[in-house]
């Protein structure tokens, strides 16, 4: 009971914060950002000093470099957290935007505007990054955050948290509008999904078994974000040359992202002309193949793939390849297997872009151009939450809009129905 | 598991029915709701004799009058049935409006633009006629529908799943587009409530008890809806006149709907004044008042109210009075209590105006006007399939519009990242 009641308690003060948070002027949200800035500098030795101690104990327990590697706050990811404060305290103000109006036939005039959604939890991985850069985003958009990252990174997340308490007091708003939860234990965590009433929205960072937990457990609304199953489908009259640079910069760019492709699949007709290329590119580029029998017989290097491949997605330098034999089929296999984040056409087909465009239920639909566009920086957003997979509330990149739910005001004279 | 495959491949079906259905132009889902007119006129002896013995059943098992008249489908329940359906086939089509569009930096092309959310399942109780209703708004903005109601009504829903399949054949749609559930079992139920990855998105209409099943049990995405615990707040420098009219008018005009006030705060200053003139109107109205202990210092004739009263959504000709300090401990109480709804105040002062209107937590906040506004119709939306009382998504009354999601499209000539 003592554990439930700090998570509570905790959401409690988040929410109670978050009723200033919401009338805060854009220049004092965007002055606690600021001041979280400057208090990063101020407490530079202490983060990495607890950031030393999680490494520390991340090795002792065994972690592999690469989650060092995330886990880490170098003086370089130090720099990238004051970027990102920048970046969203110069943006635009998302709130009091008034979408729509109108005198309604009774006389009542009506307006309806944007507001914060209230209370935003958060729960996600390895990276502290993510702490300040969520926190960042919640301020600027008037909402109260509960943040709750990793074990591995509690030391650093408690001193990010009490940096961002301090920029927040000193801008004048409430020291608990963010809070970062000490409790990483899993029961902490089910409480903090089933806080109906006080959590608005719960947003998972992180990879799948993350994700597929939260949409289990949570009784408060989600976003699930992130899983990129995604596909480039090389169609029969596609400029082979085109179509070679963008599986290899979709796969290769950046392979750990969630907008990297992880399948390609090729029209039957240009198999035998494009595979040779594309193979070689990708293998020349550190890129490791697995193919369906029929890529094989043209690219016997490749591994075999078996349907496990069609779902799987790498983050790494593997990519699966399949001949299709048509664009159907491509479409078909695409709304089987990926994620609904973002899959590309490479074609000089007018018919096909546009059935690809029309059928293909993902977020993002590119006609000759890479997935790796996908990004709420690249789409003009600004800093992003993550990337939605889901239809509703947002889709695709989520930024500070996206942190908004909108109300309706309505004034009259007395009028009743 | 007989039943587990009978509601995944009915989900299934109208999965696959929404493909096409989500290409279908304005002209075709319009015809189909139309057809569906023409087939309920066709059918009508069939429906009614449907009705009757759900109706015996509903009689048989000891239902009262008032649950038998919400099962009723009466000649005038159908031509509501279809008038509604007239509507709904005359607005403007959702689909295809392109939200945004910007030359992303690379020089690659990007729209935004609303696209059905897919899959739409609907849980409700016992009207017939909102199989009808639902069926209509989830055509005609390109979704298919899997619509459950409750056991009582199945014979009738039935009947209606069968002409609402005849008329979509008859427009060249596929008749799985709108799936009747033929299993009220609860097992089925909370089966459709985790049919992750074909469920887009689950709303529930109903009583407080299936809206708070449904938000414990789902893992697919929820619309919550309904439940409107709403207040009207009299404050000191209210009209007397107009505030005794909006209460009548909020309270009275139609208790049994979620737009009702439930709970009327009145500032210390005015409550010598108003409440006399306010209880007179609304008792004599029928109205029973039920006050805290300053009501009924002022109004003897008020029974006590607990603290169990403010959190009542009474449905009924009953109303909770309390006196309250000043505007902020009325806003205290309403956040505290209200379920997000919708809430007015009455008062001639603009900064009391404006306070109301900025820290008021819920979906549609008023001045000077009655609550029962709060209506897709009277809001210039047309039909609506609820009134959302969460953040996510969509917030107040439900239109087509609420019913789509976004999709990104994006063209290029071989952009790369």
């Amino acid at each position: 009971m003592c554990e439930a009641s700090y998570i509570r308690n905790t959401a409690l003060k988040a929410q109670g914060a978050s009723l200033s948070l919401a009338q805060a002027s854009w220049h004092t949200r965007r002055e606690a950002l600021l001041r979280i800035s400057a208090a990063l500098d101020e407490h530079r030795e202490e983060l990495f000093k607890a950031n030393e101690a999680d490494i520390a104990c991340a090795r002792e327990n065994g972690r592999n470099e690469a989650f060092i590697d995330r886990l880490r706050v170098s003086e370089k990811v130090l720099t990238s957290m004051k970027n990102g404060l920048a970046e969203v305290a110069s943006s635009k103000d998302p709130l009091g935007e008034v979408i729509y109006g109108a005198t309604l036939k009774s006389g009542v005039k009506m307006i309806k505007k944007r507001v914060p959604l209230g209370v935003v939890a958060i729960i996600y991985e390895a990276r502290p990054n993510v702490t300040v850069d969520a926190a960042a985003l919640c301020i600027m958009s008037g909402n109260a955050a509960v943040l709750k990252g990793s074990r591995e990174a509690l030391n650093s997340n408690l001193v990010l948290g009490k940096v961002i308490s301090q920029g927040l007091s000193q801008a004048g708003l409430d020291p608990h509008s963010v809070a970062v939860i000490e409790k990483t234990d899993r029961a902490s965590t089910t409480e903090l999904m089933r806080l109906n009433g006080i959590i608005d929205v719960l947003i998972p960072r992180g990879g799948k078994e993350l994700i597929k937990s939260t949409v289990e457990n949570a009784t408060v609304p989600v976003i699930e974000t992130g899983a990129g199953n995604c596909h480039i489908y090389v169609d029969a009259s596609a400029d082979i040359k085109m179509g070679t640079n963008i599986i290899v910069n979709a796969k290769l760019s950046r392979p750990s992202v969630c907008n990297a492709a992880e399948t390609l699949l090729v029209h039957k007709d240009i198999a035998e002309r494009f595979l040779p290329v594309a193979a070689e590119a990708l293998i020349n580029g550190g890129c490791t193949l697995k193919g369906d029998e029929r890529a094989r017989a043209i690219c016997p290097e490749m591994a075999p793939a078996c349907n496990e491949d069609w779902e799987t997605e790498y983050l790494d330098t593997i990519l699966a390849v399949r001949v299709v034999d048509n664009i159907d089929e491509a479409i078909e296999h695409i709304n089987k297997y990926s994620t609904k984040h973002s899959e590309a056409i490479v074609t000089r087909d007018f018919d096909s872009a546009k059935k690809f465009e029309a059928l293909i239920n993902s977020a993002a639909v590119y006609v000759n151009a890479s997935t790796r566009f996908t990004d709420g920086g690249e789409f003009g957003m600004g800093a992003e939450i993550g990337i939605s997979t889901q239809k509703l509330h947002a889709r695709g990149p989520m930024g500070l809009t996206e942190l908004t739910t909108v109300k309706y005001i309505l004034e009259g004279n007395g009028e009743v129905r």
